[in-house]
């Protein structure tokens, strides 16, 4: 077990209508001129947007808006608000969407008071010290980013997509109406999900095996996560199923899962790789590439794979046999994405194999040209990355 | 399911040598004058108190000291502290120790502001607005406080415990080395474990049973306590379960397990008049209520008490005889306080039976002059807390 700390402020505001206190929320955490930031249509044809900016006027709150996030979203948007927000003296950001959104909206603050530019934070240059406060309304339970330090952006001139974690960026509200997610169609519920579950199995799959309490409760998330996604695949508008699934986003990458461990995170870095060179959904890349991943690191420690086949996938215990149950582990979660229909290699997730080009170069990358190792179950160099790539091909 | 708010702003600093950071944790978070409040002398005896001090010096930061703090924390003592942190223009509290101090700082903290006398907040007469900054240093996991919004304090002169709740007195930091809790008694210990259950219990035993993340991380907290508690009875410097313990002592208390739904807190409520007449340990006088509690109560849904038998304690699920199975988890919690040394009734707690006159007096005060119901599960009267006191006498 390791030492750690645990801290996330943000104030949750969870239920029915919780966004008609969005206005409330600007008050109590002092802005005076607000950025509402969103992705694209949906968020104006459901009036969410429509009614976030009435309730601002009604209270007397100046604001700007700026819309067009796409998801991974790109350093291009974030410059734009930037150049906005400097503009007209905004001092708190309003994000009004899904974790690419939020994310975007968490560069733009910390952004706004810093000289160079932005893109020095995740590339690893920089350590941001500002950050303009930012809140956030919910609409796509995935990322976790509305309780999380952490956001992640694609730099489109080089093809590059890269997380940067500050606790500072922690949203200061965090408003959550699982009716909100209703419109979510099932390939995006199902990925967002799929997120959910990598963000908790990132942290579990670790060599601290000795804390207790946080593997019963990312075993009781990762439960609730597989189990509640069938209902609203079956019916969207399933409340208390969304509820759950919204809940555990958050949960699932607010730290409370890690606590007392490191976490590994190759399969984040390695398919963000993916999204950055196709554009694929976050969520859908990790189902395609931790299977292979699984595979690949198992034998780092073989009990921690039978714990979670028997404890999250319901697999009978095969006690002569740990690395039987173990794969029937993987198997499983293999049969549980294909039901959600989430695919569980690289040809499912683009269309077609990648060339051998393609995993050079998406292995170099994902090493930051061969100078670092990726993961902590298992130290990956780009020669394992490979590998992996080629196992998910 | 029901909305809810989530707020855990408190920074948690967490493991082997966590306080040497206290000084900038006090100056992180504005201290400027600062009063150390303490209990006995295990704190003293210890050389934390001196620690604490000494690292504050260190800092630059002056202090005054208040001990002598008691279990079941008195208002006399809150007195005093408040008359001297008006006095020595103290801006920060500082408490080190278990509940009771830290309760007794909130009190201070709610009183510092305040015209009229803190107890109002306690007996329900106002509503408290102003509160002095604390933060704690955490030696015994047992309240929660740490991270709660909650404190009790016990007005001697009328022999009343009350409960006061207010998210502006959430700790600003809580720092927990396990090692501190080391020394704790075996019968503390227990007494400790058997509270942070009860605070999850007492948010589980719901009639909101839609909410399947709380239910789920619930028992996951609920079984990581009850096997915790015999590795560290057996080994009391068995860092890994005191870990577990401590910070199970703190999610269990800090909203987590609650979200979605309302609890009953009846049994603290009834046990609180145990604590208050006969200064009862708090821990010990809810597993001497619980089990009484939970018969009287349980037709008003079955269902939930086999769920906590057979996902907490084991019990096999008898799916003909809900109602045997119900009983059986009574049964096995029963056993389970017998086991790490705790009573199952009244007589095991106070070492003789309470009179009619006693049990007539403390229904009383419990629903405040028959003017109240305590509890959610079942509303219970006067009339159904002198039942439930009879059958645990």
């Amino acid at each position: 077990m390791i030492d750690f700390n645990y801290y996330t402020p943000t104030e949750v505001v969870f239920g029915k209508e919780s966004e008609d206190k969005v206005a409330q929320m600007v008050k109590k955490y002092g802005g005076k001129k607000v950025l509402v930031h969103f992705g694209g249509k949906s968020a104006q044809k459901s009036g969410l947007l429509d009614k976030v900016c009435n309730l601002l006027k009604a209270e007397g709150i100046p604001y700007v808006t700026l819309g067009g996030v796409v998801p991974n979203p790109r350093l291009g948007k974030v410059h734009e608000g930037i150049d906005l927000c400097r503009k007209e003296g905004v001092d708190f950001i309003l994000a009004v969407g899904g974790g690419s959104v939020i994310d975007s909206g968490k560069a733009i603050a910390y952004g706004i008071g810093y000289d160079g530019d932005v893109w020095d934070f995740y590339c690893g240059k920089a350590k941001a010290t500002s950050f303009v406060p930012l809140g956030a309304v919910l609409t796509i339970p995935a990322a976790g980013s509305e309780m999380s330090d952490s956001s992640v952006i694609t730099n489109e001139a080089i093809d590059v997509k890269r997380g940067y974690n500050n606790d500072i960026c922690r949203p200061k509200f965090a408003i959550m109406n699982p009716e909100r997610s209703y419109t979510l169609p099932p390939y995006q519920t199902a990925a967002g999900v799929t997120d959910i579950m990598m963000h908790t199995m990132e942290r579990y799959f670790s060599h601290d095996v000795d804390m207790t309490l946080s593997d019963n409760m990312a075993e009781g998330l990762l439960r609730t996560a597989k189990e509640c996604v069938f209902a609203v695949l079956k019916n969207p508008e399933d409340y208390r199923n969304r509820a759950q699934i919204m809940w555990a986003g958050s949960l699932a990458h607010n730290g409370l899962t890690g606590c007392g461990r490191v976490g590994d995170w190759a399969t984040h870095q390695i398919g963000h790789e993916l999204s950055a060179l196709f554009d694929a959904t976050h969520g859908a890349a990790l189902a395609a590439i931790w299977p292979s991943w699984a595979r690949y690191v198992m034998k780092e420690d073989v009990s921690r794979f039978v714990r979670f086949a028997v404890n999250v996938m319901d697999v009978p215990n095969d006690y002569s046999d740990p690395e039987g149950t173990a794969i029937q582990g993987v198997e499983a979660i293999e049969r549980f994405y294909h039901a959600i229909g989430m695919p569980i290699n690289i040809p499912e997730l683009i269309g077609r194999n990648v060339t051998d080009a393609e995993i050079k170069e998406m292995s170099r990358k994902c090493t930051r040209d061969y100078t670092m190792t990726m993961g902590q179950f298992k130290k990956l160099t780009a020669e394992d990355i490979e590998k992996i790539y080629r196992m998910a091909n």
